[in-house]
């Protein structure tokens, strides 16, 4: 007899259940196939001579520290590397403090102890980013998501949801968002937005999370103003991450935000995991420090634009009528809308047998909605299988348009 | 005016408070200080030329695989060497998993999340291992701590412990035990004494949580037998690292348990961090395979056994009568007795005065006991310092002891 475990569960335990995505995930996993569905950097990408080189420096000069536990908030000379920057790009000031973590992820489950109770709300935009949103409910809040469109989120509708939680005496413990290079949504809010967006974070007295990994992405130069810059009263907390322009497997994201804040999340990070990879960290700093990533960036931005424009240009070339896709800016991800009728999620093993995977749109909504939305990522198939797998996708939908042509008839 | 963050935060982290010993640890930072307060390795344990040529091989062999995110359970060839390793000795089988986290830390955070509801109850030893008890509390458990002497846990005080509190009907969700080279009382479990606590784990149907980071560090060569040997239905959880044999920097830690419990730590997991740093892994894999650690492991058998040797000696040399400590068979602490009225927290800045610092023995309690005790850490200082060290220590203890029989005389 086996010791029955599931009894000693927890309450937020038996509400854990695996994602679909990851199930997905595994289907992706088989011979031939050419997955738009993960959310994976190119290998491509990886300065793996340059790492390579940082190691043996590093190990060379600061072997012993280097191994070593580390301090809960990161390494020194790195999250002051990182407060000057921002103090320079985002009006960062001395009210703030920089830490690190394990990747932007762990960021979020920090904040997300530290801020909700059970029972508490939080504002995001939906789409949005799932594991996100699966971090925050681990805590037992209610998600309440405002539509974006091309522009960012809604302010019409997130001053609306805003005004109805007041009305309620159920303000959001924070609102998550995502301004720039959107996952999965690939648009970036405008300026003005931001501004409003800013103006509501004041107006309804609230706690900003911007979630910023893909910042430096930017294929296209355009000018992005993050909400930290706009910030007057350090109520902005800002989080990156190292894992788009050096490395995910190092893990490594950071938060900047005011103090009292960060250093709650230090806590809750002292019990959660005592420290973030020391070897890393020093890794990120010569990476950075080096010049590194100056010199590296270039490389990245050029294999990953011409990946977007190859998927744009076949999504051209390929898809039925109807159709409609984002053109990001910068991120990884386009996002497509099907005509209704289309169900991504009924879409998806039609797909897979076309050996064609990507993300359907119901798992970036909290409400059932996205039935006739995808997720594409152009950041890790090679040229040619983002050609082919536009190709494919594209006779699947044709096949599935045709079908649902049919029945309408048929009804009619 | 800043934005007041502060009536944002969750009732969790308005109980988190800064610990006690992280303020004390800054104190070990000033100049000459000699400090056996902090848990470190030392860096001479540190494997550093063997860690740069690893990493130089896993670069050239698998750069891109090493660089890129993981699958959130752990790299499968070093899941699997473990599953082995663990199969082999502790009869780990088919009903078991193996997981990866961020340190045991994460582990024991995880294994929190998946199993405690406010207001359940814990037992574990006293004293025990104060960040793992923080980890636990954080998710609004009751702990229940348990004497333990020098054969480990006292297996009539755990009887009447769980009896009492399943006529209350609040049986515990876990028992937390450090058997082997405990921290802090470097003292380890003795066979019989596994075999009872085993008992008692099938007798009132309990979750057993091994915490086994310091087995390897094994100076006397004596026999011991994981409780996760003796588990006959998959009812142990059993945690150990690499900080302690390779490096804490890497943070490395892992769970052998029941597939199910496993299973939602992985869960859980996912929304923490997504996965554990796979260059990390990919360190440790070498390590393991390429048989790094067995030709490593006696050099640092003979570090520590000359440390430990040299402090028990020295404090037999110096210590004034009265004052007992532990003779630990492994690991990386001794625990110190003193006479009734010596109070260690008081005793602290004296003691920093002459520049020797320790941690004072209440933060190992979670009932304010402690108070004539202290931890006194030999691995990291150097050979000669612990001498001057404990003779700092003693100095100060035969102080103290002469102030309490003049005050006693007083009251007489």
């Amino acid at each position: 007899m086996t010791f029955d475990v599931s009894k000693h569960f927890s309450d937020r335990a038996n509400n854990m259940t695996a994602s679909e995505i990851r199930e997905l995930l595994k289907v992706t996993q088989r011979p031939g196939m050419i997955s738009f569905a993960g959310g994976l950097p190119n290998p491509e990408s990886f300065p793996i001579e340059i790492v390579g080189a940082i190691v043996e420096k590093v190990l060379r000069e600061n072997g012993a520290e280097a191994l070593q536990y580390g301090s809960t908030e990161g390494l020194p000379q790195l999250r002051q590397l990182l407060w000057e920057k921002h103090a320079r790009e985002d009006n960062a000031n001395e009210g703030d403090a920089v830490m690190f973590s394990n990747g932007v992820q762990q960021g979020l489950d920090l904040l997300s102890k530290v801020t909700i109770n059970q029972g508490d709300t939080l504002v995001l935009e939906a789409p949005s980013y799932l594991t996100g949103g699966m971090a925050f409910r681990v805590y037992g809040c209610e998600i309440f998501a405002v539509d974006l469109d091309g522009g960012g989120i809604r302010i019409d509708l997130l001053e609306e949801t805003l005004a109805g939680l007041r009305h309620l005496g159920r303000l959001p413990k924070f609102m998550y968002l995502t301004p720039t290079f959107h996952n999965p949504a690939g648009v970036t809010m405008d300026l003005k937005r931001r501004r409003q967006v800013m103006d509501l974070a004041y107006e309804f007295d609230l706690l900003v999370v911007e979630d910023d990994p893909y910042h430096m992405l930017n294929y296209d130069d355009i000018e992005v103003r993050n909400l930290k810059s706009l910030d007057e009263d350090n109520r902005v907390v800002y989080f990156s991450s190292f894992s788009k322009i050096l490395s995910p497997g190092l893990r490594l994201g950071y938060a900047v935000g005011q103090k009292e804040l960060i250093d709650k999340m230090v806590l809750a990070k002292q019990t959660a995991d005592l420290c973030t990879n020391t070897l890393s960290q020093f890794i990120a700093y010569e990476y950075l420090a080096g010049g590194h990533l100056d010199a590296h960036i270039d490389k990245i931005l050029t294999l990953y634009r011409r990946k977007r424009n190859i998927m744009v240009k076949a999504l051209g070339d390929n898809m039925p009528e109807g159709v409609r896709w984002t053109h990001p800016a910068g991120g990884m991800f386009l996002w497509a809308t099907f005509p209704e009728g289309i169900d991504t999620r009924a879409m998806f093993p039609k797909a897979a047998e076309r050996h064609v995977a990507y993300v359907h749109g119901r798992s970036f909504y909290f409400d059932g909605r996205g039935a006739n939305q995808a997720r594409l990522n152009f950041s890790h198939a090679s040229d040619e299988n983002i050609k082919i797998g536009v190709e494919r996708l594209s006779a699947v939908t044709l096949e599935e348009l045709e079908r649902v042509r049919a029945e309408k008839k048929l009804v009619a």
